[in-house]
């Protein structure tokens, strides 16, 4: 069984995908599948943090939700277009999927997967108040203020939601996109876990 | 304890909603508040159904998401405007969920009781496909057809969610307006009833 996770930043996705797939001894893997992708295809890891779903450099859309690549991405990627990078990904998640029960954290990988029948998809979400002080402890190092933690907030949530439009025929953050969506902050992170575990055992008498 | 279900037309949040308050030996209000609403202001039933949110008549909305009333809202409503049935009807929705729990179809609920801490806001979404067919079930007296199902099934959610837009600080239909959502052609109708349970029941004894 597959478990994939959409969240917003400051849900506490990692952490609740973390601890799922260790109540549920599922492999997990987030920001692992660059690491994975930059070794099976002998390229490097760099140009998959690069073209990653909250990268710094991401996906530019402009008019009509069209691509228009830009220069500095192709001297940036090396020639190799963000779409090819994602479909190394892609294959990549499709092969540890059929190898064992994961949970996947982010990128696409409810889309990737969609095909299989055996695959639960969720998104996360929290009270806005509740992801700023989660995205200032995560940063502890930096010291960041209330209006930085803010405007991360926005800027990677406008991110991961342009990758996720760009490569599927879905809107992400919406509720019919998802099986089941939750709010952390009313459940509480180990809430959060015990109700997806509960769900996911459902999910998984279904045929 | 109180639960809100906002849903997508064809969804099944009538008989999903029905049954999880027969499960929970809650009181269900959908249309049946109308009736109430009715009553207790001495106004006519119709006035509250050309104002409810899925009406012929909706909520106007033109640039910028502001209201334009229009004449014939004056002359429709006898003039007593839009706003002011809502409220009358907010009024008795807080009351009804004084007395007792509820499950609360619609009409903003999770709005109007969003103070109250013993709530449980629920969204239900279905497949298109499932939407569909059920939406064909339900007029089965009109036999109508795929297409018509599909154009009622945009203009009621869309009514619905212009309803919603409007009268609270949050998007219809999107997972971070919500407690939780579910998918009910994953789970069944059955399916999400039972998790429904479990989810109000680990809801209530958070304090």
């Amino acid at each position: 069984m597959i478990i994939t996770i959409g969240r917003q930043l400051g849900s506490g996705g990692r952490e609740i995908g973390k601890k799922l797939a260790e109540a549920l001894n599922f492999a997990y893997y987030d920001k692992e599948l660059l690491e994975i992708t930059a070794k099976e295809s002998g390229l490097s890891r760099n140009l998959f943090e690069q073209a990653d779903e909250s990268a710094q450099k991401g996906i530019t859309t402009g008019l009509f939700g069209m691509r228009f690549p830009l220069l500095s991405d192709v001297l940036t990627y090396g020639g190799i277009s963000h779409e090819m990078l994602f479909q190394i990904q892609s294959d990549v998640i499709r092969k540890l999927a059929e190898k064992q029960s994961c949970v996947f954290i982010g990128r696409c990988a409810d889309y990737i997967l969609r095909d299989r029948r055996d695959c639960l998809s969720v998104f996360l979400c929290a009270n806005e108040e509740d992801r700023v002080k989660r995205i200032i402890a995560y940063h502890e190092k930096k010291n960041i203020t209330v209006e930085k933690a803010r405007d991360l907030m926005e800027q990677v949530d406008k991110k991961r939601s342009t990758f996720y439009n760009y490569y599927s025929n879905k809107t992400w953050g919406v509720a019919a996109t998802y099986d089941v969506c939750l709010n952390s902050s009313v459940f509480g992170v180990d809430g959060v876990v015990s109700l997806l575990k509960a769900i996911a055992e459902k999910r998984s008498k279904i045929p």
